[in-house]
């Protein structure tokens, strides 16, 4: 097991990273502190992995909520079942909550968490690898609203992240791929011997060779924890973790959160913005070639669905990165060196949408 | 004008006492940092005052969210309104929420605020004398759940309160007394000479008399900031000012939220509160005459509805200050020295409540 410190001074924790750890009942138990726990999942991951959990945490009070699977449920009316639960079983503010599954899961426990009595613990079991190498990490907690994705929430750090590698052996391919793209994602803002190191190890990690995907979460999490004990409340550079992500939301809403996985929108749009990087700081078009050719061996797209540019401004004129009116985007001036900007002109965003739309 | 500072470090802010501040364009523009401003108010208020508040605020781009009235509409899918309208007209993070209303409205677009891309800032321009010496200050936001009150919520401080006293000529008389009922709290609980002074000053209150009024309401907020800046997130010492409400809290949920207002049922549970410091502490049982007393002249119940002991207790054990399972009560030792308890014996608690009861 390797283990992280996210340092973020009274708010710092561990990232345990490694084999076996699901059945690991002391380490899971090190994030409890009272003797309430609520532990969230969903449909898809309870009957596998759920029993195994809860046998962990016998002799605490244990309550158990499965949330529906998919992103169309991330949203305050699901998120009131969670409420439901902690009320009706009468969990106190010494209380746990723990996120065992992916990102939706891990998004809408740690906002409960965030939200419940003005805040308890909750601890993270991310269940899939774009959880572990992303979500699960720095503390954006929140839920959908009809009018985009992840409008509401509070930025809330979890006590604990447990991250078990042997839960990836029965990932969909997809859904491992969509992971690979924010690891991916890391070597382009801001680690260039780590994008490399990515390539040359491709094979090995399609492969879910155990070790090398340790390395891979373990350098993907260092990356986060670094940029994010910079700027907690991204009033800065912590934007650059949302590289490809402004283009990616657009596509996630105009396709209504669906046809399109997180991942696998976050490396088209991560396309789309080297494209642009070419266009606007001359970063050298041979980049975009590489890119693509490792998106392509990691099982990702680098085409866009037939979305106008205008409907792409229209839905990122309402992302988050938008402040006083202006829109900010996250573009590279060279591989691991990622800047925001809202430098770009108008015109140039949209020659790179058609030039990346299928 | 008087003007206090709630001190917090980087999170403080000055709370602004006195007349016909609701006109004073540049005060209230004062705590509005970008061009966008939602203003949210409710049904009884938008007739009389939000006008006034938009004059003053022209040339800014605004938004209004007019909610429904009442306690009962407190909850998460009323909540949802303020983010259609957010995100309807495309606010952004330099959003700025205006809160003109009472505790309800106050409660609401803060936690509104504190959601809203995981936060952006707010102001409470509170019209009741409840909020304006209570909820409007310290930064506890929130919505109830059907199974509890402010179950659901954050810590989340405004950037400036402006209370306007001429708001209160217009309030209903019930509800200016359930407001004196806080009023009335931060003598019992910390400061014996505002106490003596409220029970001399009684009449001129009571006329809303509006130099008098000024001087209880900046007390009363002192009182308050010097708490909250101690214990912002109240791990300790602030729930000193829950002295009253958790009896309060159940007797508002027994009786469904609508028959007692909020104040007259922490008046009624501070009359409980004292019975049980006298129980438990020896306080003398002159001190609850006195305190009955007082709430008589201030229009306020001494008399609590008829709820068995368990009902309240089973009440009472879903309070946010059950901590690991023991309810912490606050008692008086003293007039003006409150004390957070988990000391005092259940039979007390039983023979307290029955005493209280008509």
């Amino acid at each position: 097991m390797r283990t992280l410190e996210l340092d973020l001074g009274a708010r710092s924790y561990p990232i345990h990273i490694g084999a076996g750890l699901l059945a690991d009942a002391e380490l899971l138990r090190s994030g409890i502190c009272g003797r309430q726990v609520c532990v969230v999942t969903n449909e898809t991951i309870a009957p596998v992995y759920l029993d195994q959990v809860l046998a962990a945490l016998e002799g605490l009070a244990v309550s158990t909520v499965v949330l529906p699977d998919g992103e169309q449920h991330k949203n305050l009316t699901v998120l009131n079942q969670i409420f439901d639960t902690l009320l009706g079983d009468r969990h106190d503010r010494g209380t746990c909550l723990l996120a065992l599954g992916g990102g939706v899961v891990g998004d809408m426990t740690g906002f409960a968490a965030a939200c419940y009595q003005r805040g308890v613990d909750f601890m993270q079991v991310p269940t899939t690898l774009l959880a572990q190498v992303d979500s699960s990490v720095g503390g954006k907690t929140g839920v959908n609203h009809a009018l985009g994705k992840n409008m509401i929430g509070a930025f809330h750090q979890p006590n604990t992240v447990v991250i078990d590698v042997d839960v990836l052996a029965s990932l969909p391919a997809r859904e491992y791929s969509a992971g690979m793209a924010e690891v991916i994602k890391y070597g382009l803002i801001n680690d260039a011997p780590f994008y490399s190191w990515l390539e040359e190890n491709t094979g090995a990690l399609m492969a879910r060779q155990q070790d090398v995907l340790v390395e891979a979460i373990y350098r993907s999490c260092a990356n986060k924890a670094a940029v994010v004990a910079d700027d907690e409340r991204e009033s800065g550079r912590r934007a650059i973790l949302n590289f490809g992500h402004t283009f990616g939301h657009a596509i996630e809403t105009a396709t209504d959160y669906g046809t399109w996985l997180h991942g696998e929108a976050v490396a088209m749009g991560m396309v789309i913005a080297m494209d642009l990087s070419c266009r606007a700081f001359g970063l050298p078009v041979a980049e975009l070639d590489r890119l693509k050719a490792l998106l392509a061996r990691a099982g990702l797209p680098a085409v866009a669905p037939r979305i106008p540019p205008e409907r792409y401004q229209e839905l990122m004129s309402l992302d988050k990165k938008v402040q006083n009116g202006q829109l900010r985007l996250v573009l590279l001036k060279s591989i691991g060196g990622a800047v925001v900007t809202a430098d770009a002109a108008l015109s140039q965003v949209s020659e790179s949408i058609l030039a990346c739309t299928g």
